[in-house]
C-alpha cells in the first residue's frame, strides 16, 4: 500500500516529537524537514531524512501528501497557515485560542480554493481536550466544565520570564490548585477565575550583578503572565537550572459534573505527559493520516479535531477499529 | 426553528433517561413513546407526550425525525433495530460487543436502502468510552489501554442472580480491583484478564425456605457472569434490598499509558454516574441530534459514534462550539 508522505516546516521539539511519530506509523512516511536555520546545522534524532531550506517546500506539491506545520502561533503560523494552505494539505497546533475563528477562516479560504485540506488547532488543548469538552458538553447538557493545566512546563511562560531584565535563564511550571481541583471533583459550580484555579512556580538564574529583589518583583506583576496569580519565584544556579529542569512534562485535566434528571454525574479526562512536544506531535501525525483521507474524499477546506470524524485518526481499517475498539 | 422531532421505542429506565434529556434539549421535542405493555399503563416522570401501542410505530413516518430505540441488546434489537431502520433514522445504545459487526451490517443493509440514518451503540460503553479507546490509541499508537468498569450495578448479572433457584431478588456491583487500576495508572503492562481486574459484590434476597449455602454455590459457579471472578454473596431481607440498593449508578474507566520516543505518556478517562440509565438515554438524545442532521446531508447507513464527526452531537453551531470549546 502506498504510504502517506508527510513533510515537516520547522525543526523544534515539536517537529522532534512529529518525526518520532512518523517513524513508527506503518502506513507513513517523512520525506523532508524544512527549517530557516542552516539546513547543515539541523540533527535529526533519527533517520536519514533531507533536511532543506524552507524555500524549497514551494516546488515539493508532487512529493509530499500533508504538511505539518510545527511553527509558532504568534507569528509563524498566521503567515504560514494560508501560504501552505493553498499548496498542501496542511495540519498544525495553533493554539492562540482567541484567534482561532480569524485563523480557521484565513486558511479555510485558502485551502478551500485550492481543494486541500487543513486541519488547525491539532494538539491536546486545542485538540483532545476540546474533543473532551465538547463531547461531555453534549451528553451532559446541564452541568459546568472546568479545564486545569499542569504541572507542567508552559514554554509561553518561561519565554516570558527570559525576557526580564537580569534573568539568564528561566522555566516556570503551571500548577492546578488542589482544593480547586477536589471542589471541581466533587461537582461544585467553581466560582474561581483561572488565576485562583493555577498557580505558576518560577526557577530563575540570574545574570551575574543583577537583584533579585528586582527581578522577582517584575516577574510578579507581569500583567496577563503572572499578575494575580501565586507565583513562587525560586533561584538557582543556572547548571542546576538545565540539569534539574529542561525536560517537558505537562498534563491537565477537563472536568464536567452534571445533572441529568435528579442525577448527578461526573466525567474526568486527564493526561500525564513527559514530554509535551512529542505527544503534540504525535497527535498531529494521526491528524494528518485524517487530512490524507479527507482530502481523497474531497472534502476541503479548513478543519478543527471537532470535525474529523474519529476513525480517520486511526491507522486500522474501519471494520478493526468497530471490532477491536468500540 | 424548527425542533427535531424523536420518538421513542420501549419504556425503561433508559426511555426515561432519554425522555428527561430531549425535555431540556430546547432544539427538539419528544412526540411519542412507543410500548408493547398497556399504554393505559405506562406514566412518564414529566410531559403529556401520548403513550402508543408499538404497532402505532408503522405509521408515523411523517411525524418523527428520529427514533430511539430503548430496548434490549439481547433479543429486541437484533429484530426492531433493521425493522425500524426501513422507517425512520435511528438512534440506540446496542451494547453486545462480539456481535456489533454483524448486527450494523444488517441494520446498515436496511438504513441504507431506504436513505435512513442510523447510529448503533450510542451509550458510554459502548460509546463514549469507545471514542477514548480510538483517540488514545491513534494519538499514543504505541501503548496499553485499559477498561475498568464500575463500581456499580450490573443489570446483566443482576438479572443472572435473580435467575437463581431460591432468589427472591438480588442486586449486582461490578467492582474495579484497587491493585489492578493502580498498575495501570503506572502505565504497566496488566498481565490481567478482565476477570483479575473486576470483583462481583452480590446482595440476595432469598426466597422462603430457600438454602444459603446451595444460592451462593450457585451464583459462584454461574459460567460466564460469576466463575472465575472474587464473588462477594451477602444475604439480605428483600425491604433491605429494595431500600439501599434500587439505585442504578455505575462509572467506569479507560486508561492508557503509552510511550512516544523515549517518554512515557498516560491518559485517563474516568465516569462517575449517580444514574447509568439517565446517562445513556442522554447520550442517545445527543446522537439523535447527529442522526437527524447527516441525514440532512445525505450521510445514510449505519453508523457508530466512531463514524460521526464531534460538532453534530453539540446543540450549538459549528462556530458557537469552535468559540467556546475548541
Amino acid at each position: 500500500m502506498k504510504k502517506i508522505r508527510i513533510g515537516i516546516i520547522g525543526y523544534g521539539n515539536v517537529s522532534a516529537g512529529a518525526a518520532l511519530a512518523i517513524y513508527k506509523a506503518s502506513d507513513m512516511e517523512l520525506c523532508a524537514v524544512f527549517t530557516r536555520r542552516d539546513p547543515k546545522k539541523v540533527k535529526l534524532q533519527e533517520g536519514s531524512v533531507p533536511v532543506l531550506p524552507i524555500g524549497e517546500a514551494d516546488h515539493m506539491t508532487g512529493d509530499i501528501d500533508v504538511m505539518l506545520l510545527c511553527t509558532g502561533s504568534a507569528t509563524d503560523l498566521p503567515e504560514q497557515g494560508p501560504y501552505f494552505a493553498k499548496k498542501y494539505n496542511i495540519v498544525d497546533s495553533y493554539d492562540a485560542h482567541e484567534k482561532i475563528p480569524e485563523y480557521l477562516s484565513k486558511v479555510n479560504i485558502a485551502a478551500a480554493a485550492n481543494k486541500k485540506t487543513a486541519i488547525i488547532s491539532a494538539g491536546w488543548d486545542p485538540g483532545l481536550f476540546s474533543l473532551m469538552r465538547l463531547y461531555s458538553d453534549a451528553m451532559l447538557p446541564e452541568g459546568e466544565t472546568h479545564t486545569f493545566w499542569g504541572p507542567g512546563v508552559s514554554q509561553g511562560h518561561s519565554d516570558a520570564i527570559r525576557r526580564v531584565d537580569g534573568v539568564a535563564h528561566g522555566v516556570q511550571y503551571t500548577i492546578p490548585v488542589d482544593s480547586a481541583v477536589e471542589e471541581a471533583r466533587g461537582g461544585g459550580i467553581l466560582k474561581l477565575s483561572p488565576k485562583q484555579k493555577h498557580k505558576r512556580d518560577c526557577f530563575v538564574a540570574l545574570k551575574p550583578g543583577a537583584d533579585k529583589d528586582e527581578v522577582e518583583e517584575a516577574i510578579r506583576h507581569m500583567p496577563n503572565y503572572f499578575e494575580g496569580y501565586d507565583t513562587t519565584v525560586t533561584f538557582v544556579e543556572i547548571e542546576e537550572l538545565f540539569e534539574k529542569h529542561s525536560k517537558m512534562p505537562h498534563g491537565g485535566m477537563v472536568l464536567r459534573g452534571g445533572i441529568t434528571g435528579k442525577s448527578k454525574q461526573f466525567m474526568e479526562l486527564s493526561l500525564r505527559l513527559d514530554s509535551n512536544p512529542e505527544f503534540t506531535g504525535s497527535i498531529m501525525t494521526a491528524y494528518a493520516r485524517a487530512a490524507y483521507r479527507m482530502n481523497l474524499e474531497a472534502s476541503y477546506g479548513a478543519k478543527t479535531p471537532l470535525d474529523i470524524p474519529p476513525t480517520y485518526l486511526s491507522s486500522k481499517s474501519r471494520d478493526e477499529v468497530i471490532k477491536q475498539l468500540l
